[in-house]
């Protein structure tokens, strides 16, 4: 079942590019590293990139308990959370017709604070296997009862969301495409470089 | 010069991450494809992906003069602008340190429209080079006035900024350190992938 676009997920305009699709929602939250968190205080906007991780049809982010922006969110409210991964560059005949593949998702939704420990300790899991898949069950210390303490997770709800994506070759006028220029799409993506081990001064 | 904090570009924490260097500002803008933008209506906030171009101390973005986003973002208010480049993950020791190297800033900005043409040119110009450096002086035809009117841009200036940024190893406590398990850092980097030609159908 796809989403139900609501007022703040109808555009206006270039609906072609817009899905309410969940396993393209699901799969873009699943392989971006972070989201862009936004909220207004006072008519002000105030964004946060952070890590995200989903469970189900929820996102979680985390934060320091002491964290003044996720301490400082309005619950009344909800968020605007943008996700976005470029997938390459677009090389026109015209320059009008320049332009870049991605594929991105806006999802409103009011926070929910987690404080069920079972939960919290889920969502820790889920982050730090985000970080390299299977992490969790490698030899690395579990968290304490007090670094759970020093964390803040917020929940949101996955269903007020659109996805938004721009694919393909450049879109020139059969006009255009009689000038003599190289026109095609440079592929993007983000890859994993040499790691650098961390060695302990002893 | 660096710029001035204020109100909201002040961390209340972790101040040693946030600096307000211009060389750090510059370089991250002009390496980022992307910005996320931000701003506020009746208490919401919205957020948009989308293309910026720098020059000088103003930061540009574009779009169709039909846009929604554009034509309704308040122009008594400041947009948050929100650019992040993610430089590596971080495996530690503990869970609770895993982590993630990034480069990040905030700018705060009142929109101000572009309506000088040539200005609005020099913009566009900015834009395709960096779709890829010297795109412009290749053979590509180049706006005419009609595509110039359908092209909103509108400028920020570069001035209540704060950059952002971890980077380096883990920070484990000397007593996890001891923990036998493979801890450093995976640099990740955005890469071009083979071209892929726009073959016309004829």
């Amino acid at each position: 079942m796809p989403y139900q676009p609501t007022k703040l997920t109808t555009p206006s305009r270039q609906k072609h590019k817009v899905s309410y699709e969940q396993d393209k929602v699901y799969q873009l939250l699943d392989e971006a590293y972070y989201c862009t968190l936004s909220y207004s205080v006072n008519g002000q906007a105030f964004s946060l990139p952070t890590m995200h991780a989903r469970i189900g049809d929820q996102l979680f982010v985390h934060g320091s308990s002491k964290s003044h922006f996720l301490q400082h969110m309005p619950k009344d409210q909800k968020a605007c959370i943008s996700v976005t991964l470029l997938d390459g560059l677009v090389l026109a005949h015209s320059a009008f017709g320049h332009s870049m593949n991605y594929r991105s998702l806006l999802l409103f939704s009011q926070p929910d604070e987690v404080k069920d420990e079972h939960l919290k300790m889920e969502v820790l899991k889920t982050m730090v296997n985000r970080v390299k898949p299977g992490r969790w069950e490698e030899n690395i210390r579990k968290p304490t009862m007090g670094e759970l303490k020093a964390t803040l997770v917020l929940a949101f709800r996955i269903e007020e969301v659109s996805y938004k994506t721009r694919q393909g070759p450049p879109n020139d006028s059969e006009e255009d495409q009689q000038i003599d220029v190289w026109t095609g799409q440079i592929p993007l993506r983000l890859e994993e470089q040499i790691a650098i081990q961390f060695t302990t001064a002893s």
